[in-house]
């Protein structure tokens, strides 16, 4: 359907037909949600061993006592295994608790706050400052900027990630921009995998930003590939320590969406100045993470090539539900002038763009079914999508039989909002 | 020994021979460590049967899949089974992550930073706030306001508690506090138990110092009896309620010296109303805690029973520490002008206070024998003990062997630095 081309006759047929499909589903009483990344339990089922897994032995390898206090950074097995992940070494990586949210919260307030290097480099004493915000992007880091009252300024993302020039162009002009958030593999929504010339670029943007700038890269997906031979992302710090610039990086990741969602462990790679500092008040607001939980994910694992053999177990579970949303869009949407969308690799997501002025719109008709959507505007910040067209689908929580039903009625909204649109109803 | 009876004579004959046991310690090579509450290995096998416990089933009795993500304030079981030691309902109950230190420094920084009910009631748009610091106390409840750049004003303690007439004279004098830090029974590090009577006037306070004053109740020895009949605390939210002062309490526990030091549960209880406001700022820092290891506390203990059932067993091997603690005291100390000290009959310590000047001198004395004791001024904000008087023995952790080396030598440098003083050396 090609609703720029259709004679008011056929959009009035349509209309007539979709108002009529419309009507069925509402007769079916649907209760169905498709807006939260959350791993399905068939995917927690596949760490259930973690709990046991000490059999009564809490000692990390290196003698220490896990279930006691001590170890603001967390055990050294964990911090050899995950740095792997992180892309960084050892000692520049901290295993904390459940959430890297929280470290990412920490990372901001204590630099707004307390400073980077000491209080007179409190990013507060500079002025009103401000992040970038590449859109659109995931609702949690806008949350964080708008509690600690910092300025959000979007950027557009083409298929490489943030368009740089339009980033070196907002950091000359503006001294208070203080940090960037990135998704940079399988961003949150778009999927997409920051191509190498931006992971180079990015590693010279404290060049121009200055020393308390800080890029936060949250990694959350960074092995969390559908399938053999999904794009790599470059090694951010590899680039900045070429550039000198590793001052600048603030790398972090998870194993929310590896282990237990809830339970799992997050951490951070930085340099090892930075993390002194940071260190120096995390240790004002906790003895230290849970270590035991970090000796059980270390165990479970045994080491890299286990936790990726323990990804591709994820993938086989969420390749399929990724390919119902998307056979359904290609199906209905296919061939129009519907909307468009992108084919992840990996990650969590399947971000749509309808028609300008119709994501508010779609997600209210889905709304009204039974079908939960994440709300329109929640991947920009402050929730203004300026074109009301982006709209985030998190296929990994529902059975496939709820996704398809869900993918239905999805096609259904997005084809009947166009057309009352163009019939200016 | 009475050093302010002795003549000079006596004094000289007194430090030829505590010189002489003072050299023959440093011959030995002592490596001790009386400095932290951390719980002995032998306290924390009380509780290893918590790894393993769940036997595969993550799912809470109400059907809570513990595993995903979800729930900012804990398990419904867990809220049951704790809001009992802290003494309110399950619904004035959240429970947090492995440290209660976490959830006190996001209440006195939500409240600076964010306010208690919107931003309008933010401490930090008052002015340069102050909490009222109960002496001598937590050197970390200190450090969380040296932190947020809150002031802080010393308060005396007597047997009974805080002396309250000082705590109400302050506030009356000083809209500008915001907040008194408590831990109310068997207190850190001077043992006692506050007095029905100071607990009915805490819940008064509030009608001085106005709607946005909080009590840090921190009551982390509050199930940490050393016999069966030690006095009990009344409960502050009974009375507050009374008062309809429910807003100004805020009452800290933890499992830390329960089960796990490092890998326990948190819990705060509050009025519903400050519950709602502190949610929603938490949820900007996290997803939510860790309800694996929530549900296998509640598992673990079954019930309030059972929880004070697995009490006993610490108490059964914490009494001889402290016992050997005090009989070296007494046979050392007890006939004598050199010091006085608390009999706690609860908690992590037993409270030392030297003669006045001396504090410092007997920390260093220890010191240099490799006997490590808490910080003289520890116990004070800014560490300043304005009498250098006071020094926190931790008995947990050590063995009785240790401990009792550990006396030896700490009774002879109180007398050592005594008898120097009063020589005027």
């Amino acid at each position: 359907m090609y609703v720029d081309q259709a004679s008011p006759q056929e959009l009035q047929s349509q209309l007539v037909e979709l108002e009529r499909q419309y009507a069925a589903f509402q007769a079916s009483n649907l209760n169905l949600d498709l807006t939260r990344g959350k791993p399905s339990p068939a995917q927690l089922d596949l760490s259930n061993g973690l709990d046991g897994i000490l059999g009564g032995d809490y000692r990390a390898p290196d003698g220490t006592d896990c279930r006691n206090y001590g170890g603001l950074d967390g055990i050294a097995d964990a911090k050899a295994l995950f740095s792997q992940v992180l892309g960084v070494k050892p000692s520049e990586t901290l295993i904390g608790g459940n959430a890297s949210l929280t470290l990412m919260f920490q990372n901001v307030a204590f630099a707004h706050l307390f400073g980077v290097r000491g209080p007179e480099t409190a990013w507060s004493r500079e002025g009103k400052v401000k992040f970038l915000c590449p859109v659109p992007g995931y609702d949690r880091h806008f949350g964080v900027c708008k509690e600690l009252g910092i300025d959000m300024i979007p950027v557009a993302m083409d298929e490489n990630g943030p368009v740089m020039d339009e980033v070196e162009a907002k950091l000359k002009a503006d001294p208070l921009i203080k940090g960037i958030w990135c998704v940079p593999r399988f961003s949150n929504p778009s999927g997409i995998v920051y191509s190498d010339e931006v992971v180079a670029r990015m590693a010279q943007l404290a060049k121009i930003a200055g020393p308390n700038f800080r890029i936060f890269w949250d990694n959350a997906y960074a092995i969390h590939a559908l399938h053999d031979g999904a794009p790599e992302l470059a090694n951010l710090m590899d680039a900045a320590r070429r550039q000198g610039t590793e001052d600048s990086v603030l790398i972090f990741g998870s194993t929310s969406k590896v282990t237990f969602a809830g339970s799992g462990l997050a951490f951070l790679g930085t340099s090892e100045e930075n993390l002194k500092y940071f260190k120096q008040h995390l240790g004002m607001t906790t003895i230290g993470p849970d270590k035991v939980n970090q000796l059980r994910h270390v165990k479970f694992f045994g080491d890299y090539q286990g936790l990726l053999a323990h990804m591709k177990k994820h993938a086989e579970l969420l390749k399929p539900r990724f390919d119902a949303v998307l056979e359904h869009l290609q199906a209905g949407l296919g061939d129009s002038d519907l909307g468009s969308w992108t084919v992840p690799e990996g990650g969590y997501f399947v971000s749509f763009d309808a028609r300008p002025g119709l994501a508010r719109d779609i997600v209210r008709l889905a709304g009204e079914l039974g079908v939960k959507l994440t709300p329109a505007g929640a991947t920009f910040p402050y929730g203004d999508d300026p074109q009301d067209r982006n709209i985030r689908l998190a296929p990994s929580f529902p059975s496939l039989e709820d996704i398809n039903q869900t993918m239905e009625v999805f096609v259904v909204c997005v084809k009947l909002a166009a057309v009352r649109q163009k019939l200016g109803q």
